[in-house]
């Protein structure tokens, strides 16, 4: 193990924000040198340049391939997980991505989080139909082969429940980690047809100002969103990351509104009505509604707002001992692109500018990095987004004014994680 | 059924080229009046604004969620699939991505081509090393936690097998559809650490201009790479898609060179050795070398020259009647970005651009489409990839004769499908 000292001839790297915070051009590529320079303090284990021991897997050839790849065993606490108190109802729920044990910005199929409200239906594909009705002047019907000859588009999308963080309007922090306080976001490359071509193929009516979408689960979990809103960027996804959509998330369809909270994005579409006005379902009137201080209620509150959070370190991520460290985490917002991530490390009295990974796409979980030495001490870390249209993610204290303590829904504040001086980290408010 | 006629006030879309290729727009965002008016001849098959039948999966809440989602029981077809001569040698070969029932640009893990030298390697990630040694300053050992407090970097990427393809050397059309001509390609978002950030920690040596990297599967199979091609671009990857690296693609860490054949893109990784120049190892020796016409072998042949394949339609994916048809397919290139794709319906007699999706990012897959309009009569469908370098993915002649009957690898000329009258695809030479 070397020892936590600058080497002969190395650069300090610039400090740009309390607590540690270092020039982000640290981690940029071209930058390497400068970054050897500040990542040489502790990681090397050993300096021994004689071969490696040949491990057992060396020494005979492994099993073959497998038609269908999974992770390693090794892997297999990497899984979605529930934290539901109702478990007598198993078919209603959520499992979220554990975002602390994953990199980069696509969530793999097997992990994307799921919400169900009556389970996952067992669809037969061939079977399966397309409606859409209502203030049209043709009503169609669509087979799955029928929408194969239509042109798809695919773009890489954020997914989030509405409901997602809502453990942030407690009184207390919760003592839980990344997946469970935000794991109901993932990113996948969704492909699929356009809505605006199917609707343009039934003729909608210029009454026609909404639509209602149901799901085919036994719910027939229902959402109403306006034309205007959705129009230019809604598709009725067949596929997600190259294959069909994973039964959790709508096999073989989904309506996939971007930038919208989760649950409008109708899994298992089976009808598209084209509507006067909202139809007001279940899941717009009893949920998915944001209670305001004064009693009132916000409804269709259907773009998610900027928010991001730090998912390494974060909690069970234990830092080892004092010294430089790589901090990143995800950003998002359902109004356009990320423009900016600030950190901080002193609980919010001062922040730097994090890297973002490029290229950042709109509507997309953008990964941002910064590098940052802890020097062994209680440290607050926090991440901070503004998207492109100047939104800037507001503190909690400033979204529970707003949107009082029962809000529940769309909980976009800024996460703070606690560092203490043996290294582990815990959800604090601050 | 609708026939297929023009609706009253519908306007015909511009033919861009022979045998009923239509306007690339007519498929673009923004142009969807126009699709709709072409799209609405044949696909629709009822016209009933009824509600559709409550299916068994609406009549009682389905199962709960997986931990770890798996496709439909309906997809179980869809899967990686071998064809090697050697069943008695079950730990060589290679699985090959069914891009015939796959669509959008990102390859899902489970699907991901993995070619094999001595099985997939069951590797424990607590005991599993990175070795940095040879001409540098420092040789250095690298844990799995050593590697995790490095910046990590994103970035979507192909890979191809330099074998991809072989079977256009052949005389005469291997009758197969692209699983098996053209699978071993596939696209993800790869995330890892610059190995050009672990070798400025080395301290590289002046006489260091070449690397050899070992994995450590039993064949430890070994390919050497030339520092300054490379050195931009390299990383270490500890993550396909989000989550770690599938075991047959390199668990807990491969090396990836962006653009760079498959097979140089070392599995396993356990060493990286700085050298003065090729190690020549097996397989950049007696394999992975390209004869000529003249006898004379070409070798490291690193990069990936521009290509293109038609996906859908394919072999196995037959039109059902005349009428509109969505062309797409993928195309790539090791030396940058895609910057054209042309399709020709005639046998190339004729070309027309296609649409490319955005973003179109550097040496990653690139989907593109076409509108086309099928009168039932024979055709033959090609593509043909331009990058930004100015290159145009060759014929087959030109090919052959650039290369010989014998070249065996790299091999990237214009694939040809043949439509029946019948609608069937096939494998043909035009």
């Amino acid at each position: 193990m070397r020892s936590d000292q600058s080497k002969p001839g190395s650069q300090e790297p610039d400090v740009v924000a309390g607590n540690g915070l270092l020039d982000r051009r640290t981690f940029l590529s071209g930058g390497v040198a400068m970054a050897a320079t500040i990542i040489g303090y502790t990681l090397v284990e050993s300096a021994a340049a004689d071969p490696l021991p040949i491990e057992p897997w060396m020494q005979k050839p492994g099993p073959t391939l497998l038609p269908y790849d999974k992770p390693s065993r090794y892997e297999n606490k990497v899984v979605r997980a529930a934290w539901s108190s109702r478990t007598e109802f198993p078919e209603i729920g959520s499992l979220r991505t554990p975002h602390h044990l994953l990199n980069g910005t696509i969530t793999p199929n097997g992990l994307h989080f799921s919400r169900i409200h009556s389970g996952v239906p067992d669809i037969n594909p061939d079977v399966h139909r397309l409606l859409i009705h209502g203030l049209v002047k043709r009503p169609l019907i669509f087979t799955l082969d029928a929408l194969a000859r239509y042109p798809m588009e695919s773009r890489i999308l954020f997914l989030e429940c509405g409901g997602n963080g809502e453990l942030l309007y407690q009184k207390e922090p919760a003592q839980v980690g990344v997946q469970r306080l935000h794991g109901q976001v993932s990113c996948a490359e969704w492909t699929g047809v356009k809505l605006a071509v199917l609707l343009e193929e039934a003729g909608v009516d210029p009454k026609g100002k909404w639509i209602l979408a149901e799901g085919a689960d036994a719910a027939a979990m229902s959402r109403s969103a306006p034309l205007d809103k959705i129009i230019d960027n809604a598709l009725i996804a067949l596929y997600q990351n190259g294959e069909r959509v994973m039964p959790s998330n709508g096999y073989p369809m989904r309506l996939l509104l971007p930038g919208i909270e989760g649950n409008a994005n109708v899994k298992w579409l089976r009808r598209i009505k084209v509507t006067a006005g909202p139809t007001m379902t279940r899941d717009e009137t009893s949920k998915y509604t944001i209670t305001k201080p004064d009693g009132k209620s916000l409804q269709f509150v259907l773009p998610i707002e900027a928010k991001s959070v730090i998912t390494h370190p974060s909690p069970g991520l234990a830092l080892k001992g004092p010294g430089l460290y790589a901090i990143c985490g995800l950003a998002w917002s359902g109004y356009g692109k990320i423009a900016k991530v600030e950190v901080s490390a002193d609980g919010g009295k001062s922040w730097a500018a994090a890297a973002l990974q490029r290229p950042v796409l709109p509507l997309a979980l953008t990964r941002f990095h910064i590098a940052w030495r802890w020097d062994g001490g209680p440290a607050i870390l926090q991440s901070r987004a503004t998207d492109d249209s100047g939104y800037v993610q507001p503190t909690r204290a400033k979204m529970i004014a707003n949107r009082g303590q029962w809000g529940n829904y769309h909980a976009n504040c800024i996460t703070s994680w606690g560092v203490s001086q043996n290294g582990e980290v815990q959800h604090v408010y601050a």
